[in-house]
């Protein structure tokens, strides 16, 4: 997508290969909203830093990145035995794999560059490869987002008030985002519309990375306490909702995402408001039968007695340096302690459609779609 | 209620006052919950401010502040003539009532007081009367709340786990506060329970206030984001959901409360859990018809736009003076705005009953107690 800096307006993906240089070239998003600088990670151990310390977050990015990693370790070798060389790969793949270990993106990436590296005879052609398949993986993801902003983009009509809550734009993805990609192809189809965007506490990502998002993409929009999307349905300020997932079960339609999520379906159900999950087909989980049985995971207190910000006081000492360009402030009473469930789980009877790249579809019809959607015995 | 600095535990009240110096004393709330420091107003004037810049808040709280305002007023006035005395008294009580002009409580407050005043002939006899007065108000209140609690405490047993929303504690009251009545009766009587605080995003009271008041007199709690407590309820977590008001409807029950109240009402019938509402008489309406009819309040966007808390950085400059031991953090995009409502309407049908000092009424019956109730025409 376009970010203007310093007046000029160029294009970027979150995450993308400097072939030259041998770089994953990452927007540190960190920063953001505060601050936009693009990260040249110069070996996979950097890589799977930024991975790790979340630099680069969201699905489809981190399986990019992990993609890119891979490749970017196997054409750092020096040597032409393919032995070594397939000793050399594994001890990457296993240094990327452990950055971010739950998640199953970075995994199912890797995997496929490993796939395509076997056609390779020599080293040479091996590290080829391996760039050829991360390059593929990164242009699947796109190609992905676009079809779901193809498919979502009819179910916004001119003059929509559209709320969506956390991020699952285009920061999450390599380009145009999941939840974002129908609000981008909408706008481009020259359609105007407000969005809404939820805070998202406790990490507040909605007004972060999805108010950046819209502002860069000049998208009207406003930032709403989490609170607030009741009041707005019930005096009639809401239209449409659409969120992005994190697992999406495939033989229920159970929708797992950030936590406030369920809250939004039960109050547009309500209200009448349709309910839409935007998703790529790696977050369908085809094993659980159950919502129940998908674990919630409880985050550090620390996320919920306080938040991070810019100190307005211009004396404050903390501006130097990039990584304290934010400080934490404490919120809540020093003697409290706080629960912080990341996620929950929205039922499907709360959900009218979900939008995969292979179109809308009803949760319950995933399963009796599941050859068009990727499933695997 | 308690409070323990220093390894001493104290009963105190919200709002006090010190007759050998003329002085009303309160809590300085702005500084909680990192500080604690009751400040003596010397005269009306700094009574008028302390209500203006919020150093003292809630409806109970502020009515005790504006009526020892006007004792004070009243006191501290030298003369024999009750024609310059009431001129005097005039004027204090339009200070006092000019610092939160759109508040009900501080009017109906003063009002008593200067209708006490009558009784007395001299200028000391008056000067006495309308310190009596004002303490009559101020122990009302806490009586009020006193009635709440026994009459809400039978609700809670053991072992329950219950929400709150934002503070209706005894910090916005002269003692006990109004939901928060109920727990603390149900603790003097023996009972164990744990109890959630909203966060209450964007000002965060039940974070800051609710949650050192509940700290303070050794309440087992926890601290939650707003968008949690639909997940909770989810697994079976929350049992009763207790709130405050700032405005109820008598002729039909509908609740106004700070943002976010309406959306726990929702959640708690979808999951079939108690909703109840505790609220003083001062608070009713008896005037609209309609809940579409009340205004809700659009406050500055700064407060979803960022947060207020302690540094943690301890190199920070902001840590000396006492209106600096927090600072405001940007947290948004600097390139948004934000939608902030203040308030939210929870209509009838989503409350199991409304506590109030003469027993719980179904929202539908307030008109009909409306005698009792304390309803003029």
């Amino acid at each position: 997508m376009n970010v203007t800096v310093g007046g000029r307006t160029r294009h970027y993906r979150t995450v993308a290969f400097d072939a030259g240089r041998n770089a994953v070239l990452l927007i540190e998003q960190r920063l953001l909203p505060h601050q936009f600088d693009i990260v040249a990670t110069r070996d996979f151990r950097q890589t799977a830093r930024a991975i790790r310390e979340m630099m680069v977050r969201g699905a489809g990015a981190i399986g990019a990145t992990a993609a890119y990693g891979l490749a970017q370790g196997a054409r750092a070798f020096r040597g032409k035995s393919p032995e070594k060389f397939s000793r050399h790969l594994d001890a990457v793949y296993q240094t990327l794999l452990a950055a971010r270990p739950t998640a199953v993106d970075p995994r199912n990436a890797m995997d496929g560059v490993r796939n395509a590296i076997r056609a390779g005879q020599t080293v040479e052609e091996r590290q080829a490869l391996a760039l050829a398949a991360a390059e593929e993986f990164a242009n699947h993801d796109v190609t992905h987002c676009q079809a779901i902003g193809r498919h979502g983009a009819p179910l916004i009509r001119d003059g929509m008030r559209i709320l969506t809550h956390c991020n699952a734009g285009w920061l999450a993805f390599v380009d145009l985002g999941t939840a974002t990609a129908p609000l981008y192809a909408a706008q481009e189809q020259g359609r105007r519309f407000h969005v809404f965007c939820d805070e998202t506490r406790p990490r507040s990502q909605g007004a972060t990375l999805t108010a950046w998002e819209l502002a860069q993409q000049k998208i009207p929009h406003e930032i709403i306490a989490d609170s607030a999307a009741g009041h707005l349905m019930q005096r009639g300020e809401i239209d449409l909702v659409i969120v992005g997932s994190d697992r999406t079960l495939g033989r229920t339609g159970d929708v797992t995402n950030k936590i406030g999520t369920y809250t939004k379906a039960v109050l547009a159900e309500r209200h009448n408001i349709p309910f839409y999950v935007a998703i790529p087909l790696s977050t369908i989980d085809w094993k659980l039968s159950s919502g129940r049985d998908i674990p919630i995971e409880e985050r550090d207190q620390s996320e919920v007695l306080g938040a991070w910000g810019l100190v307005s006081n211009p004396k404050s000492e903390i501006r130097n340096a990039k990584s304290s360009a934010c400080a934490y402030v404490r919120v809540a009473n020093p003697g409290s302690g706080a629960r912080n469930p990341g996620f929950d789980v929205t039922p499907p009877e709360l959900i009218t459609g979900i939008i995969t790249p292979e179109g809308i579809f009803k949760p319950g019809e995933l399963w009796r779609r599941r050859g068009r959607l990727g499933y695997a015995e």
